[in-house]
């Protein structure tokens, strides 16, 4: 399987590190995202929302990281919960993700950190961190009853909505102040063959064209 | 079927419109979300992410607009797509849906029309809305080829895209910027048994304690 991504993408990362636990073999398409690789025509015809990540499966093309990681624990049978109703949690906490977590990071750790400094936007951060910490607080309250999202084993759940929490960039999330996620986030990183994303897919920041 | 809503909830009418349209029987718990009560502990223990819609089938009980549509297409066999591929592609617009488009048209219309005057920040509302006019751009490109999102019938995909579409308060989106949008909305609302959020739901404005 092929993967679409850079590293910088949060959402690339929920796939290949997806790829990784459920032991799947799989090699990179680096997309030069900061190059505007992603706005080319040909991108485009390969995804109309214009998006990382993309997966590439024989003749089978999937877009929207969830969908890619739902397709991957299809095809292993890991980490996809093991009922009906565990699946319907696995799902439940992949949409609050894409809706209120990684929906909302993304943008924030995007503007403060890529965005060159005269389109920072102050008011628009704040407003994202507010509704950013409002999410995260869902989240450690419910980690504080068990120990991963859904059911009593990791699953995509828990890939998904640490999909931008262990990047080293500023964007107003601090472990500390979340003692639950904090955790949460070392026995995801405990998992045999976890890596940061630094470390699993290539930078755009400063590659070489 | 209860679903706990409130007709001036986007997420709640993508509910909603799938029980209808799936002609399941379905009755309301009404919410009144603008005298705080989705913030009472009684919420919060039903739905610990404090949000609209829930279901509640038997002992079932649901939150995530997008699983309790996914719950409702799989019990009836209705709206999800005949094939695996198709089901994927279903999903791969509910993410976007919830990630790009009612994501950020729910937020743009709460600040634009619910929030105190006082309270509403221009800045914000312009990355929101710049933000909407690209989500809302590639769905106005895909439907350019296609009639409905995802295969060649009507599916919970496109109940979810469009539901914050219907809505009459002004939020910068306007239909007749995009004439393939407003074809498609055409074809849902044609569809037998459609109805406008606002005759499918109680309103919360206005209601009374």
């Amino acid at each position: 399987m092929k993967l679409h991504c850079f590293g910088e993408s949060g959402n690339a990362y929920k796939a290949a590190l997806t790829l990784t636990l459920a032991e799947e073999p799989w090699e990179v398409a680096f997309v030069n995202f900061f190059k505007g690789a992603t706005r080319t025509p040909e991108y485009r015809a390969l995804n109309v929302m214009g998006e990382v990540p993309v997966l590439e499966d024989g003749d089978t093309v999937l877009t929207q990281s969830a969908v890619i990681q739902d397709y991957i624990s299809s095809k292993t049978g890991k980490l996809g919960g093991k009922s009906a109703a565990e699946r319907r949690e696995v799902l439940r906490w992949m949409f609050f993700d894409n809706h209120k977590v990684s929906g909302v990071a993304g943008s924030l750790r995007f503007n403060m950190n890529f965005l060159p400094e005269e389109k920072r936007n102050a008011e628009v951060n704040d407003f994202l961190a507010m509704r950013l910490a409002s999410a995260l607080k869902v989240m450690e309250t419910h980690l504080g009853s068990q120990k991963w999202l859904a059911g009593d084993e990791i699953t995509i759940a828990d890939i998904a909505c640490c999909g931008y929490l262990f990047y080293p960039e500023h964007f107003t999330f601090d472990r500390q102040h979340y003692p639950n996620i904090d955790t949460w986030l070392d026995a995801i990183a405990d998992q045999p063959g976890w890596k940061h994303p630094y470390d699993l897919m290539p930078r755009a920041l400063g590659a070489v064209e």
